[in-house]
């Protein structure tokens, strides 16, 4: 549903203040919460704690890079700029309470798209009872967006760290499906349409986080960089090696659609995709995983250094995305 | 001092992770205490809060708008990204403990760029002790810089709706040394030089924050968009109205040279300047105002609306910034 706004009114029209005043309001309807003390409007917002600690985290996107306007309706653009963050706490185990965004964006940018922005924003927000509750608007040359999530963890928080040779490889949630549908996008088609709204609206699969945690997961990251590439940042942050195995996975058959239209090994959309923000983690060898859990590797002592094999071998195709 | 990197190196040659890993190292030296229980590097940091609450705060800092690469060096706008969020924490009566920050920036960007910045940053959040536990980096076609912040306070927070008809108006901290700077910038001037550093780097009075919250002050605001807009914003806020008196400020002498040298009225930069970051604050008319409050007005009923008026009479000058 659009949030309404004035026909044509452009940001500049709308004005700084005239903006903030209807952000504000779509935000004061994501945190009506007892524990928000002040909310938007002053120069900070005050957040009642109920744990004695944070998780904090940060994430950008930036318009041509990370969306495009003619890909993505202003919503979808909301949505996956809380998705993202809210998944960060996600995999730390911890659940998400409060969020600020700055958003940079020109003046001739319609006021309806900041407007909706913020509504799919919070609707997403509103999915994990997470609360808006502050930020920046400016001018700049193309649309950036920032947003800063903090919450807590009702255990310890699993890091990136803590994996163990003999442990297993579990993966929560859709994966390869966003990098599917950006395929599709890039070559100028809009179908499959459930690859596409995967892109578009990612579902990050927000209580597997907590589960975890509870379940003695030993380590986990949320898949953004891409599986193999983020299976790296994990083996390296825990001193081991990972092995995937690929006759683990599904593959879906939009995936294996799109790979035959295109020519390309479905597999890699998996391998290499990370618009999911699925979760990776490792377990203790024993135990059932908790459910939703897909076991796809496993741990092993670093040997020459922590490394990531597919089916015990290197793999040469594409491992994911780098910002410079 | 420069943070030593390998010569002409830019972003792209560094790559992402290298530069995240450089700026990381730079992070870990502002947040060694004992409260950071997770620091940089994993999917969100994890902090001690001692308090009930926090208090939590966004802006943006956007080349060419707020800052030009070739009016300050990297480290002053550093100083200055991490000043104005500071300055948020410090305008609740709060004292601030994390920050994050987002850097989007061209490719081309010289990396030395990024890391002077970066230490600038952490420098500026050294003077309270606060630490930069995590963030996010992007391309993007300019640089835009996105800070949080989170910090507590000792007693309730100071909003910008507590002022009462009655009330002292009054001021902490320079006061349109940063305007008077910029428009020596703009006019292709380099001095007089101590108003140009005021502009590069404000020197928010950090103490005073929370000193005013202990002192009993009614309402507070950073003075972030000029004097008379924040007084507005301040007086909207509590429903009254505001007098500033010009006589209570002590044009200093290299205002009064500037407003010389180009033709305007040295007072232009202190009703209108927004880049000082000094705080405004209304107390009760009773007891003396702490140390280093200058009282530059009073507080009114608002009558037919909240104003602000300058000697009684509506003020016809530049009075601040709109950021569309």
């Amino acid at each position: 549903m659009a949030a309404a706004t004035d026909g044509n009114a452009t940001l500049s029209d709308l004005g700084e203040f005239g903006l903030i005043g209807r952000i504000s309001d779509l935000a004061a309807r994501t945190a009506p919460g007892e524990d928000v003390l002040v909310g938007p409007g002053d120069d900070a917002a005050v957040l009642r704690v109920r744990k004695g600690h944070v998780v904090m985290s940060t994430d950008l996107m930036v318009e041509g890079r990370h969306f495009r306007r003619d890909w993505s309706a202003a919503a979808d653009v909301g949505h996956r700029a809380a998705a993202q963050n809210l998944s960060d706490i996600n995999a730390m185990g911890g659940r998400a309470q409060w969020l600020t965004v700055g958003l940079a964006a020109p003046a001739d940018l319609p006021a309806e798209w900041a407007l909706d922005f913020t509504q799919g924003f919070a609707e997403e927000c509103a999915l994990v009872g997470a609360g808006l509750v502050g930020g920046d608007i400016s001018q700049a040359d193309q649309v950036v967006i920032s947003v800063t999530v903090i919450g807590a963890c009702a255990v310890s928080p699993v890091l990136r760290s803590g994996a163990e040779a003999g442990d297993v490889v579990a993966i929560h949630g859709r994966q390869g499906w966003a990098a599917g549908g950006l395929a599709v996008l890039g070559r100028g088609f809009r179908s499959p349409r459930v690859l596409v709204e995967a892109y578009r609206r990612p579902e990050p699969p927000y209580d597997a986080g907590p589960v975890a945690a509870e379940s003695g997961a030993t380590a986990m990251i949320d898949i953004s960089d891409g599986l193999l590439a983020d299976a790296g940042h994990l083996a390296r942050a825990s001193g081991v090696s990972i092995d995937i195995t690929t006759g683990s996975f599904e593959v879906a058959e939009p995936l294996v659609a799109v790979g035959a239209a295109i020519g390309a090994d479905p597999l890699q959309f998996i391998l290499g995709g990370g618009d999911d923000h699925a979760l990776l983690a490792t377990f203790p060898p024993g135990p059932a995983l908790p459910d939703g859990w897909t076991r796809i590797g496993t741990v092993s002592a670093a040997g020459d250094g922590p490394s990531v094999t597919v089916d015990g071998s290197a793999y040469d195709g594409p491992t994911g995305w780098s910002h410079f």
